[in-house]
């Protein structure tokens, strides 16, 4: 039996799935990030492996592509990155990046936008075959919305509190518990000193406060949802949606946290009309197989 | 004769002066960073080739202490950093941070606030002798009117043009030339590969654009203008000045940039009756020399 083995690699983990040709689940792999940005080296040793976990599972059936749909691909040479992978397995390969793999997968190659929240946020939108990217822009530039972000506007309005001279606020005061801050120095010393991530692992306090009816950490959530509708809305117009559009959310921001995700929905339905959710949960690497069914086949 | 060596270790480069007992300017050197959170051993280096090069110049005179202002140093051990130097030199050595030496050097050792706003952005004010800081949270969490924030806001701009499909603005054309970008992902590249200072050093094309009257531009210049002069308000009014108040201003963006003073000496004179603003430009190294001598005579 031929197959293709369909990849999805993020920021933490690299996940492969081998597809028959017609797209049943053969054998599957998972590995470190797949990210080429954090480090290219060790980003394609993890696809190899997980390459070659699914070949060596499928032993006597023929690979006939690799499909890869990577984080931070969009900034890098796309033919060196294939060259690469075609030179060390001989088959066809597809390249994609992450999100329009995802939107594939969870959107089923239909016209529609996808907002993704986890620890960064941006929406993806396909219309017509094309598609237009919103937000995106990274911790420094954008990602409103994201898990870094509402982690970030925690220890932002922990410093306000602490410049004017106002007295910790409950989501504070649980912030400097977590982060085992002596002194506000040690907030600084947190930031600068930690991945995204854990900015982003910040989010499962907020929202606890929020839970607990703490107004400034209810406010966070939902300025958080407000910008990915905006993120959502601005791709809608650029692309002419006009009145009807299909809509899928991914990243635990949306997906986990109803205190966002109901702003979020409410303020899409305020702009938009008739708009369809697109709920099916579907592994990205069946996006990324999916996209390289289309152009090669 | 003897004499002491003030040191002023910055983010850029590190200047020395040796001053005689009764403070007349004797020697003077300079070298690379001296802030040790960049790279803490040349930073060392630098520091050490400064006064290296003072106890050369004044062979046969008595160095009787060092006062270092080192930028970052409120985050590392005062403790190491001071045997350092003691166990190398044999003298007394005073550690204090850049905010510090610079209130003292501006100020002459009187109550009053300093702010300072280059690359970063942070006011310090002194009152019966004990110190506060306002803002110097870094780019990641504040320094709301500093040059990276200025360049920075601009690069937003650029981004919220892009996703809302607004044709760019004058200001954003000027940037995309500047950056050399042929896409706007080039924007991205830029801002995630480069140092902070090279964000900082946007901020002439912004200024340029003020005056030729471009809004966007003007805005930024008036907002950053506004952030410095809440930093300096929060600290009178955390350290109860009640009235008058002396003030200082430090960094190109508040000496060079009349756009930005302006407004921050108009919202400071609003809440603050009586100001009297210090203007004598004075070396920081002097200003270490002083805080020794009050420390150590």
């Amino acid at each position: 039996m031929d197959y293709i083995i369909g990849i999805d690699g993020g920021g933490t983990k690299t996940e492969a799935v081998a597809y028959s040709l017609n797209g049943q689940e053969l054998a599957a792999s998972k590995s470190g990030y797949g990210n080429l940005l954090i480090n290219y080296n060790t980003a394609i040793t993890h696809i190899d492996e997980c390459i070659t976990a699914c070949k060596t599972a499928l032993t006597g059936y023929t690979c006939k592509g690799i499909s890869l749909g990577l984080a931070g691909s969009k900034a890098l040479s796309k033919e060196e990155i294939k060259r690469y992978f075609y030179d060390r397995y001989q088959v066809e390969v597809g390249l994609y990046d992450d999100a329009m793999i995802a939107h594939e997968a969870l959107l089923h190659g239909k016209d529609g936008i996808l907002t993704i929240a986890g620890t960064g946020a941006v929406s993806i939108g396909k219309k017509d075959g094309v598609y237009e990217y919103g937000g995106g822009w990274g911790h420094l530039l954008g990602d409103e919305g994201s898990g870094y972000w509402i982690g970030h506007q925690a220890l932002i309005l922990l410093t306000k509190e602490h410049d004017q001279s106002r007295p910790y606020s409950s989501l504070s005061q649980t912030i400097l518990q977590h982060v085992k801050a002596d002194t506000i120095h040690d907030i600084k010393k947190f930031v600068y000193s930690s991945p995204k991530s854990e900015v982003a692992l910040l989010t499962p306090l907020v929202v606890n406060q929020a839970r607990n009816h703490k107004q400034e950490a209810s406010d966070i959530l939902q300025q958080a949802g407000k910008h990915l509708a905006n993120m959502t809305l601005h791709l809608y117009k650029k692309q002419r949606f006009e009145g009807s559009c299909l809509l899928a959310c991914k990243g635990s921001i949306l997906t986990e946290v109803p205190e966002v995700f109901d702003v979020y929905k409410k303020a899409c339905e305020k702009e938009i009309k008739h708009i369809q959710w697109a709920t099916q949960r579907v592994s990205s690497a069946k996006g990324a197989y999916q996209l390289f069914m289309n152009e090669y086949k």
